[in-house]
Formats: structure tokens, sequence, C-alpha cells
């Protein structure tokens, strides 16, 4: 039946390109495109044709933004001592998302991962040491990820920034909100034990 | 953050519109465009204009086409004296893969729900009892879901086309291929025992 209709079998294969998204979730989706007026499957259509269009990497931090450098990057208000670096864009938002935060940032676009074959120089490593080259910064915060490849880069990034005389700071570890103790891994628990506080 | 990137912003929005796509899984996916090539969000974006352009629906069975009438209504292989009536397109995509059936279809376009309002002028009824009154087509099975809307639709149905002499059947119940029947529910494993067949 499907050969006989291209276009929705050509939607079912663009769709089954993100990541999750197997083919019959993409049937799915193509079948709720074909029920929903025309407007909003275009809406949809531009939507991602704009996205493509308008957002770019801030050439300060690379962030994604429509405007270069970002509106985060020309804030008088935050902080330009203290750098927060991390992985990816997202990473940011989680980070303002606490509102706790008030430096500025830099995106690396990834983690080393030798064996897939990134090293530093498909990040934006160089970018970081040219950031840091002018001594206006005295902090940087390592926010990559807590599996090997963030822990490989944080250490790395440490080795790198230490000499350059800026005190270099991770993430804290320990239990998250609101969470029993029993269901936390031995390994946090450990680690929120060695670095407990007065009370 | 999120307030300077609109672009950003109207596509998550846009992809969290799909069923079962919140906007969480909606922003991974357009962290996921984001990634991509440009070529590959236009291919995307394309797909999804082309499906409403091109597919439009059978004016005879109302499953959806390129062209109309579709190449399963015009091919003389299919048997005219058979028609089966299910609720959506993908049920007769269901029956098709199951290579078992070579009769025609009629696609109603959903089922029965009077406390939705939707009643038997919503559905594609009387395009269905039209196609019935010219006396070719001998036994109707009624293909809809086996939930309380699909029972009521078939009952529906069947009280519709009994009296215009055509042989009216339902798809058989049973236990699934390949299960175990004690994961079977006891209802299933009922209706199996009292249409037990010899062996």
């Amino acid at each position: 039946m499907l050969d006989s209709v291209p276009s929705f079998d050509r939607l079912i294969t663009e769709l089954a390109k993100f990541p999750g998204i197997g083919r019959k979730t993409a049937a799915r989706l193509a079948f709720f495109v074909l029920k929903q007026p025309r407007e909003q499957a275009e809406a949809l259509a531009d939507a991602l044709k704009s996205l493509k269009e308008r957002v770019r990497f801030c050439s300060i931090c690379f962030q994604m933004t429509e405007q270069d450098p970002c509106p985060l990057c020309l804030d008088p208000r935050r902080e330009g001592s203290l750098l927060c670096v991390v992985e990816e864009p997202q990473d940011v938002m989680a980070i303002e998302r606490s509102h706790c935060y008030q430096g500025r940032y830099h995106v690396l676009h990834g983690a080393l991962s030798p064996l897939d074959g990134i090293g530093p120089e498909s990040l934006k490593i160089a970018e970081l040491k040219n950031r840091l080259s002018d001594g206006s910064v005295n902090e940087v915060i390592l926010a990559t990820n807590f599996n090997v490849k963030g822990e490989t880069t944080a250490l790395y990034l440490a080795r790198l920034i230490r000499p350059m005389n800026i005190r270099v700071t991770r993430l804290a570890h320990g239990i998250p909100l609101g969470s029993d103790l029993e269901y936390i891994d031995e390994a946090t628990v450990g680690r929120a034990v060695k670095a407990r506080q007065e009370f």
C-alpha cells in the first residue's frame, strides 16, 4: 500500500532520522500530519527552515543566538570575571534555569572522545584559550557532564587553564534535592559524605 | 535564555503539537535539527509540505492516495464483492501487511462516539451505504477496533447493512500467535474457548 503514496513514505523516512524516533513512531506522526489542517504542517515546515536560517552560534561564547554577539555576552550585568564551560547549548539553559549563576558561558560543542576521533581541535578549546588570554577571567567553572567523556574533558581543561593562574572549579557532587537516600547510588552517597558541610 | 532565540522556541512549540511529544522531547528534537546540516531540515520541511499538497483521500474508499481513484480501487485483481470496513488509513496498511485479504476497503475516518459529538454523519457512512447500494458487494467485513467505540460502530453498521441482504462478518477473536496463555486476559481466553476449532 505504502508504495502508492510516495510522499507519505518520504515524510516517514525524514521523521525517522530524528534520534529516538523509529519508523513506527514516524508513521504515527505522519498520520497525525495527514489529519491536521494544511496550515499546521506549513507552520512546522517554516519553523524548521527559519531555525536553520536565523539561528547561528555566538562568535564569543558559541551559544546559539539570532544576533551575534548573543544577548548574554552583551549583557553588562553578567560578571565577566566568571566563566562557565559547558558541552552543549542546552547545558547553558539548564544552568540559567537554576537562576544561581551570574557569570558568562563558553560552549565547547561536545566533549573529548579520542575513540570517536574527537580531540581538542574538534571542540571550541582554542577559542576558550584565546578568551582567557586577556586576563579578565579569574575563575573557570567546569560544567561538563559527569560521565567519562565529560570528566576527561574537565581534566584536560583543568591542566590547560591552571598554568594561566586562573582558578578552576567544578560543579559540586552530592545528593539531589528531594531524594530518598536509599535510592541514591553508593558512589554519590560516598562523595556526599566526604564533602559534608556545617549545618 | 530561550526568549533570545525566538525561532528555536517556535520550533519547539510546533514540534510539541505532535501527540506524545512534550516540550522536553521537542527541545531535544530541535537541538538535533540545530546540529544537522541545513539540507536535512529543508528535506523534512519539504516532505511535510508535499504530504499536504499531494496526498488526498480516494473518492471511492477514502484511503489516502496521490491519485484518485487510488491504485487499490482500480486494481482489477482485487475481489469487488468483498469489502472490509476500517476506522483509519493505517488499519488498511495493517491488513495489507497480513497478505491474507484480496478484497477492497472502505475507510470510515473515525468511529462512533456520541459523547465526543461524533455521529454517523461525521464518518464516511453515507458513502459506504451508497457503495453498497448497487448490489455488487456480497460480504462486508467489519474491521473496526475492538474497543468501545469500534464495537459500537460495528453494531451500528451491522444493523444498517444486514437489511440490504449483504453478509456481515467481523474479524475473529482469539489468542494472538506466539503468546503464552498465562499472560492473555481471561475475556480473550474465554472467547477463544467458545470459538475453538477442529484440529
